[in-house]
């Protein structure tokens, strides 16, 4: 089955928002085995979205359109795609409903052309919108003896996102008969060019799962995926193989495995955070260059008050004497980015913060700041826990960007912990 | 002129990657006045990539292609291009010497294919690539009686960005004999709708500059963009309709104006740390909810060290005890999420860290942790300065999603500290 992402909406054209969709609809046809050779936007215009639609079909059995489905006059994907199926709009009663209670719910007011949105073109299917207004549709019919199929979603990735995942992807997978699973290993402390090094026999003979790494800002992620006709058998073809590479030089590495995507992307502080959890323990920061990115970043977790306790932002070296306590002789004699304040860092947040386990970090974000002998990128590390104190000096000088030093100095200091624990 | 976005990369229609070039592009051609009807991705497979360019050719004047112009033999899109224009692809002497000397600079081994990259279609103009390899290419030719322009970029985003900056646009101002200068006004505390109905008037009649408002999660943006031959004109057309525009009721909601996207993106920090500064005046956070957002996007700009101090991020009671002494009697009667904790945490970061004004914010952020009287987005702020406390309370009640709660809380604590320097 090939397919067709085309994206609908002037203010792509404009350049005024990241067609963010089109990337993550293409990795998801991509893992559910679906092949796609092109993509296309097109501006909410009939002539032209008519002219593209025609084009897609002509090339490809499935367009996924995004885009176009509100209830303003410029919103004509439904109308434009129904005509090319060569079927009316209808009024669908469900959806009306749904809609009504929506309005109802939030107490928005409802406009009249908003109930435009329930106009369904005959004999589709409907996924209803959870996490908006305008539902989704899959239309498929026979065209000149071909199956075609349409799949209709909004354009917000904060609706389509989800709306793929709950709707469509079982919707496909009906499609195409198949099914597939995906598991991510998660690797800190190893380059791409090393992993794929490792495992590049495994890459080249795996064909199902297939076996593919990514280099991520902060760590390598291996990504395994199975087709089959069960998720269970997917699943089962991604364990075996998680536990072959395991079993390489690689997988000592290998710190967490995830299987959705806000995981994945969150894959330190979770686990992190569950690391934490799992001892009954509590977490604390002191933070110089990242100015609070750590204790954020495990904020941005729901439920993180079960470890978080707080932290101390200490940008100016008065705060760190005054609220952290390092003594002034360690700022003067070794300076502020040095092991020696990074200790006293550490220990002065787990005694402030009365916290079981404390992490501080102290480094030249740039781009100024820099010396000789402590460039940008320099960065200290410390972390109390119990009696002990541990700390580390690292240089991030792959790139000297002020914002990837203090991401690298965060992803760091909290693998600092979760390897702490974990021994 | 109608230009058309042709985005080259297997890596896009995986969805490894986003295609943040084509958004990038696509706003400075609306920057510079040129229209664009369409945007494709297609990979790197030398039939489809002839096809395309040849469609993309009969609806356009202008194709700016981005990708496939490294050493690599799936790099075909210099090919196929030189092709399309019936030109042959030639060694270019001053490519050759820049390439030879990027690589003796970087200390990175070059191999021969690596000179593929000094291959220049005839008659085209090179842009020189000082952030990677791959030279930019710009080809002009009359075909069928019509001027054709392809430019073509390479297509990792910190080459195709500053290349398009330096080199592309004035190009293009050359090609279409024309420049462009926008400005953008920021306005805090005002809905899109209200301020659309404010200017609906002059937006409708301002053609040169126009006038367009943007919203953006906890803001408004409206942007002044003017055409003309030189820049100076075009800043004084934008400066004209910014003081027309101030002048409306809704003048009284800019807060700043920024006319680059870096300072656009960061407007609410940098005006805060302009106002600090420019009182010679140091700030201190105490967050609850936000965990460190807020003094971690005072830290992502360069400079932060000027003004912040430092925060205490007092996710625990006991934290807000006892770093910040909050009193146990505030937190036992009117909860850790109310004004009265928010201001006594302010005086307490105030003291704590001696900085000169402090900001403090307690929330429910959610998804769990509301109550009928305090729902998830009910956030209380507190700001102490001298001797005087004040505290609001806001109920963020629009989408009950927790970063996008934290993020509003964050640009509304530094829009309080903002309002009260400014009087």
């Amino acid at each position: 089955m090939i397919c067709e992402i085309l994206s609908v909406g002037t203010e792509l054209l404009l350049g005024d928002i990241i067609n963010t969709d089109a990337a993550f609809i293409a990795k998801r046809l991509s893992e559910l085995g679906i092949t796609s050779y092109r993509q296309s936007v097109v501006g909410d215009n009939a002539e032209r979205l008519r002219e593209t639609i025609g084009e897609a079909f002509s090339r490809s059995d499935l367009v996924i359109l995004t885009g176009g489905l509100g209830p303003t006059l410029d919103d004509i994907t439904k109308k434009i795609t129904a005509e090319y199926f060569g079927v009316p709009l209808l009024m669908d009663e469900s959806v009306r409903e749904d809609l009504l209670r929506f309005f109802d719910k939030t107490g928005r007011p409802m406009t009249e052309n908003n109930l435009l949105q329930a106009l369904i073109p005959e004999g589709a299917e409907v996924f209803f919108n959870k996490w908006g207004t305008a539902p989704g549709i899959a239309l498929s019919k026979e065209i000149n003896g071909t199956l075609k199929t349409a799949v209709l979603l909004p354009g917000p990735p904060s609706e389509c996102e989800p709306m793929f995942r709950e709707c469509v992807t079982p919707y496909l997978k009906k499609l195409t008969n198949q099914t597939s699973y995906s598991l991510n290993l998660h690797l800190y402390g190893i380059g791409e060019s090393r992993a794929e090094a490792i495992l590049h026999d495994m890459m080249e003979q795996s064909t199902n799962p297939t076996v593919a790494p990514y280099a991520c800002e902060h760590e390598v992620r291996i990504r395994i995926t199975a087709f089959g006709k069960t998720e269970d058998e997917c699943r089962k073809l991604c364990r075996e193989k998680a536990k072959e590479i395991s079993k390489t030089e690689a997988g000592k590495y290998i710190y967490t495995e995830t299987n959705d995507p806000w995981e994945a992307k969150n894959s330190v502080v979770l686990a992190l955070i569950a690391a934490l959890r799992s001892r009954g323990m509590t977490f604390g920061t002191a933070e110089s260059c990242t100015a609070g990115m750590i204790s954020s970043a495990v904020g941005d977790i729901p439920g993180a008050s079960d470890v978080l306790l707080g932290g101390i932002v200490s940008y100016a070296n008065e705060v760190k004497e005054k609220v952290l306590g390092v003594p002034r002789v360690v700022l003067d004699d070794f300076g502020a980015v040095s092991e020696e304040c990074a200790a006293a860092m550490a220990k002065g947040a787990k005694k402030a913060l009365g916290c079981d386990i404390a992490v501080s970090v102290t480094g030249v974000a740039g781009p100024g700041g820099g010396s000789e002998e402590k460039p940008v990128g320099t960065v200290c590390f410390g972390l109390a826990f119990g009696d002990e104190v541990i700390t580390e000096k690292v240089m991030f000088n792959r790139k000297s960007d002020r914002m990837r030093i203090r991401r690298l100095t965060t992803a760091h200091a909290m693998m600092m912990v979760i390897k702490k624990l974990k021994g």
